[in-house]
C-alpha cells in the first residue's frame, strides 16, 4: 500500500509502505476513505519539531474497518469509522471521568495519511456510523478525528455554555471549529478573531456573531468594547504561541476562563491570572468523550464542520497538501486515496 | 478609639488612633463586635511583606453600623453587619458576573483590628443580619469576612460539586473552611491533608471523610490510593507556597482542577498542566457573591465555621494574638473589643 512519509522539513513523500497488520488483539485495520493534514503535522514540516528519521505521518482519518483483533467487540469489518487522534480504552478510571485524552492505557499512532492504518485500542478509539454515510458528509466526519473535537475541547475547557460571551483566538481549522462549538454550546456572543475574508466567512457560517480583525492591544480593545468594557467570559486560545496566549489573557474578563488547545510555549503570568481570578484549562482533546454526540450532529446535518476544508487532493499529492497549508494557500487540506 | 498598628515585623501595638469618619457618601462606620488575625497579616508580621511605616492592620471583622454616608441605602445605623475583606460595589459589570473581588470600583481597607472602622462601598460590601445575632454565632459570622468565603472560593474555583472527590492542601483556617465548603457543595469524598491532631479533629467535624497526614510524594501517593490510583477530581491549594502548589498538582487527577487561594509564589509547570488537561483557577475570594448564602447557613446553624478559632483574647491583647498564630500555638485568634 502507499502512504505519506516525512523525511525532513519540507520533504513529505508518497511512497510504498508495508501493509499494516494486527499486532495486538485490541487493534483494528482501517482502509482510509479520507485523511488530512493537521496544523501540528506542520511542526515537523517547518522544522520546529525534529524529524530524526523518515516517519509515516498523519493522525486524522475516517474509513472502513477491514480487520479487527480478537479482543475487539464494538467495531467489525465493513463498519465506517472515525477515530480520535489520541487512542483511549474508554473503560479505565480516567476515561470514566471523561478525560479520555489521558487514558491510563492511552496509545499513539501516526501514519494515517495512507491507504490503510493500524489503530490501537480500537474499541475505545473508533466510533462507527450506523450505516455507510453519504459522501458529502465525509469532510465533516473527518474533522471529528481531531479539529472539531479539539475546538469543542477548547470550549468545554473554558466552560462555554448558554448565555456566555466567547472570543476565539486563531482562525485556523481548530479556531473555526471552536467558533462552531461555542455556538452549539449556547454562547450568546461568539467573537472570531480573523483578518482573512475567507476564514471570516466560514466563522460567520458557523454562527460567529462578531468578527474582530485587529490584533494585539487593538484586538483586546475591540473585544472589550463588545463586552461592556470588561472582556469575554471565555476565551479560546487555538494557536499555541505566546502572543496568542497573551492575546487570550488580555481578552478575557476578570473571573473568566481561558480554554487552551494550542500547545503552550513560554510561561504563564501566574500572578496576573491569580489576582484577576482568571482560570486556565486545556490540553489534548478528549475525542472519544465528544465523538458520539458530534457524530450524531454531523449525521443529522445540524453541524457542518467540513467547511474548514478548502483544498481537496488525491492522497498521492500529499506533498502539495502540506505546501498549500504551509504557505497559507489552504486552511486545511483533505486527501482521498 | 483604640486599634492595632503594625510598626515592624514582630511589632504590633494596641494604641489610640483617630476615630474614623465618613469620607465618601458610599462609606459606613462600623463599631467592631469581633475581629481577627488573618494568615496574610502574618506576612508583614514575619517580615515577608514590607512595613514601610506604622500602619493600622486587620481586614476581618463583624460589628454594628454607627453611621453611613448619604449614598448608602442597604445598611443603616444599628444593623449588625459582616463585610468581605475586598470591598465591591455589587452593581458593576464585573460584579454582575459574580466576580466581586475584581469589581471595577473595588476598594481596600486595613485597620479592622480596632474598635471602629470605616468601610468603603458599604452597600456592596456589607451584608446585614435580619436581627441581632446570638452571641455564640459571632465567631462563625466573623469567618464570613474572609476565611470561610476564601475556602468556599477555593472549592468553587475548582468546580467542587456533587459526587466529586476533593483533596485540601493546607490545614490552616482557610484549608479547614475549604473542607467545610466542599462538604456543603456535595463532594462525596473530602480528604484533609493535616499532620496535627487538633486540626484533623476540626476537619472531621466539618465533614472530612479522610485524613492524610503524609506530605510530598508520600502524601500524593496516599491521595492516589484513596482515589482509584488517579488522584482527586478537585484539589484545593490553601497555603500559597510552591511546595503546596506542587503537592496540589501532584494530587489532582488528569483532567481535574486545582483551586488556588494561596497567593502564588514561583512558576507553574505549564506543560505538565497542559498535557494532563489539569485546570487551575483561583484568586481573592468573591466574598459578596458568597456572603448572603453563607450567612443564611450560619444563622440557620447548618454550618459552624467559627470552630477554626481556638484562641479568644481582648482586642487590647492583639500582640499576643499575632504571636500565638506566628508560633502556631493557635490556628486563628479572635479578638473582642
Amino acid at each position: 500500500m502507499h502512504g505519506a512519509v516525512i523525511y525532513a522539513p519540507g520533504d513529505v513523500r508518497y511512497e510504498e509502505r508495508p501493509e499494516p497488520v494486527i499486532l495486538d488483539p485490541t487493534d483494528a485495520i482501517v482502509r482510509t476513505v479520507a485523511a488530512c493534514v493537521c496544523g501540528s503535522d506542520l511542526w515537523r514540516y517547518r522544522g520546529i519539531a525534529p524529524v530524526p528519521e523518515p516517519t509515516p505521518i498523519g493522525h486524522e482519518f475516517c474509513g472502513v474497518v477491514t480487520a479487527v483483533g480478537d479482543a475487539v467487540t464494538t467495531v467489525k469489518p465493513g463498519d465506517f469509522v472515525v477515530g480520535g487522534f489520541n487512542p483511549s480504552d474508554n473503560t479505565c478510571t480516567v476515561c470514566r471521568k471523561g478525560a479520555h485524552a489521558n487514558c491510563v492505557n492511552g496509545d499513539h499512532y501516526d501514519g494515517a495519511q495512507a491507504e490503510q492504518i493500524r489503530i490501537p485500542q480500537a474499541d475505545g478509539t473508533l466510533v462507527a456510523t450506523p450505516t455507510m454515510p453519504d459522501d458529502d458528509l465525509i469532510p465533516s466526519l473527518l474533522t471529528l478525528s481531531d479539529v472539531m473535537c479539539t475546538g469543542w475541547h477548547a470550549a468545554v475547557s473554558a466552560g462555554v455554555g448558554p448565555g456566555k460571551s466567547v472570543a476565539v483566538v486563531g482562525d485556523g481549522a481548530v479556531g473555526l471549529c471552536a467558533v462552531l462549538a461555542s455556538v452549539q454550546l449556547g454562547a450568546s456572543m461568539v467573537i472570531a478573531m480573523s483578518r482573512h475574508a475567507d476564514r471570516q466567512r466560514i466563522a460567520r457560517e458557523f454562527g460567529a456573531t462578531h468578527i474582530v480583525a485587529e490584533r494585539d492591544e487593538a484586538g483586546i480593545a475591540a473585544i472589550r468594547e463588545l463586552t461592556d468594557g470588561i472582556g469575554a467570559d471565555c476565551v479560546l486560545e487555538c494557536v499555541g504561541t505566546e502572543a496568542a496566549r497573551m492575546q487570550a489573557i488580555g481578552a478575557v474578563r476578570d473571573g473568566g476562563n481561558v480554554g487552551l488547545v494550542g500547545v503552550p510555549h513560554g510561561d504563564l503570568p501566574v500572578n496576573e491570572l491569580f489576582w484577576r481570578n482568571v482560570g486556565i484549562k486545556g490540553g489534548p482533546a478528549h475525542c472519544r468523550a465528544y465523538l458520539p454526540e458530534l457524530m450524531d450532529a454531523v449525521l443529522a446535518r445540524s453541524i457542518n464542520p467540513g467547511l474548514v476544508f478548502d483544498l481537496e487532493l488525491p492522497l498521492a499529492e500529499v506533498a502539495e497538501a502540506y505546501a498549500a497549508m504551509d504557505s497559507r494557500r489552504a486552511i486545511k487540506s483533505l486527501l482521498r486515496p
